[in-house]
């Protein structure tokens, strides 16, 4: 498998489940995407200019091949409600082989 | 630590929570996984056929040793429902040492 | 970026979402972690002194750097109920570089 197909999780967290599945069809449709993986009621917490916060956000995990990494953060930062929306690249060691070939079969010509 | 010993997450995802329980829990007695942690309520987004699926699915880590894979994956594969389960594997760069050597106890002496 | 300054995720789980919460507040507020995300409802399946247990947990993903791993963890252990916590450390390959410069701003002067 060539290196760009391998298949990587990108993660990243939305204010609302339905802003998540709004981006996460936009990226399945523009075949940036295999599949999206939404998982609501996530609580969040961080500092924020010097306060610590606690959040109810909806976490995603992305699945796509790491030659389009590049393209989806750009996607996804372009959608997002948010100025520095979280975004993390997940490496694997690949998987079922079938499970590897439909993501690369579906992320195949990307009409974006 | 042997490098087939160091620890990998296996994620997964099933149609709902008894299935999921149920191969987990078949993994966890052969000793192909030292533990699974289920995720209900998972919203999945993809495309079927041509057309775009919002499915609500059941994700799983399933936490196991890296020389497990295959057979872990092939013994999801014989279990599931799908023809084409979700199956990746997210490599770990180890953890606290005390865990990791459990998992490596729990999975000994894998009896499939 | 520096190697300690690569992202990584650190999976970890609670009893309760009370006691992830603390814990979770207690890294952030220590400056060990940037952000955790907490997720309730998770349901784990193991086997403990030869019986297969299956008890309802809370899934946590601590966002540091590469260079704290074990200092968050050490600090996991203090703070943790259990004599054995769930420790794993998951690499990334970075994401968006103001996300990953946000984590490293939010990690500097770790006061523990």
């Amino acid at each position: 498998m060539d290196d760009t197909d391998l298949p990587v999780l990108i993660y990243a967290t939305f204010p609302s489940i339905d802003e998540a599945k709004n981006i996460g069809g936009a990226l399945v449709d523009a075949r940036l995407a295999a599949c999206v993986n939404v998982f609501p009621g996530m609580v969040s917490i961080y500092e924020w200019e010097g306060a610590r916060e606690t959040a109810e956000e909806v976490a995603m995990i992305i699945k796509t091949r790491k030659g389009l990494t590049e393209q989806v953060m750009a996607e996804v930062k372009r959608l997002h409600p948010y100025d520095l929306p979280a975004l993390l690249v997940l490496p694997t060691e690949g998987g079922s082989a079938e499970y590897c070939a439909w993501i690369v079969r579906e992320t195949q010509g990307t009409n974006t």
